[in-house]
């Protein structure tokens, strides 16, 4: 299992037993989270954007319109990034106040973008990003013409300076607190896909994909 | 219904049918979302963490460790942040791969910490911050100790400029891709709250509360 370089950037201080620079780890966490906030500096001052996003190897995707402003600032200037992923797990009840937390997975990157031109990686991207949505459907759909390409920007980001913190398992109080009536425990918190809704204008005799 | 000011930095260009600068439609969304991304500016680049945070009235409140290093330059400097809530609301599955898109209603602020020192205001925000994440819960659970608030950081953040941006509704496709055979629609995503996983040191005889 290979590990991320540790950089002061990503070198967890606070709580750091929960802090992991494991490549298989953090890909999962990744792979699994539907959208990232994307910070930068504009003007001197933080700006941030969520935005969806997809993995291929080492490198993070993110795409957007030609005509965004932020795109092109990213673009242009190859803007240094602090990028980040959170999966919420669960609520965690402890007997005091103090010590309530939430299970979470995060993921925190720092890269800078590099614009992607080459056509069949650009494709490959926009496969891999439709179907990390949802898997099977890039062969359903109407594939992008020329124009659309064209209007589509795509953002590489090297991972290499990431980490990720993870909380798990039920609370932790003071030994003293273990004897109170409270009870205490966890909620898993689950993202659920529910039941499709139709597009009212979808054409007649058209049947749910298998994969929904 | 009050309007925030738009600034240059919260005016909304792309996509612009999107925003929102409403004030009880941007409080929904901050009420409902368990955690943010707050974004600063260290050494020159951009840095995010996620975290808790709860509002009340027009104030935005975060805590941490007095011993986190993040927490003390946020307050120590009065750093400018910006601020990202997202909440996901579904998958929205067009014709065409270009067309794909996430329905969501995310808001970003921009605003600068102020430390509170206040005890009676402290006590307030952990309540609040307690049954944001658990109703109910902060009757039931042991009340923070002097020590205890004493290594409890709480920052506020004025709600001034602020937008949010919401996309809602079926997928959006070009007019000639709605004779395509192809299903569209939206798949609703929620966030599930599951059985309750009681703590396995948990006193005998403590039953579950009635609000779990």
């Amino acid at each position: 299992m290979s590990e991320f370089k540790k950089t002061d950037r990503t070198t967890i201080t606070r709580l750091a037993k929960r802090a992991s620079y494991n490549k298989e780890t953090i890909y999962a966490i990744l792979d699994e989270a539907l959208y990232c906030t994307l910070a930068f500096v504009l003007n001197g001052g933080p700006v941030q954007i969520p935005t969806g996003f997809c993995r291929i190897g080492d490198t993070l995707y993110i795409h957007g319109s030609v005509g965004s402003t932020y795109m092109r600032e990213l673009a242009e200037k190859k803007l240094p990034v602090c990028l980040c992923v959170t999966c919420l797990d669960g609520l965690v009840l402890a007997r005091s106040a103090f010590h309530h937390s939430i299970n979470y997975r995060s993921v925190v990157m720092f890269s800078k973008p590099e614009r992607i031109t080459d056509e069949a990686e650009l494709y490959r991207v926009l496969e891999v990003f439709t179907n990390k949505m949802q898997p099977g459907r890039w062969d359903d759909v109407r594939k992008p013409t020329t124009a659309e390409w064209k209007a589509t920007m795509v953002l590489a980001f090297p991972i290499e300076e990431i980490s990720a913190k993870i909380r798990t398992g039920p609370p932790v109080d003071d030994e003293e607190d273990y004897t109170l009536d409270v009870w205490a425990g966890t909620v898993p918190l689950v993202i659920e896909r529910k039941t499709p809704v139709t597009d009212p204008r979808l054409k007649e005799g058209v049947s749910i994909p298998s994969y929904l």
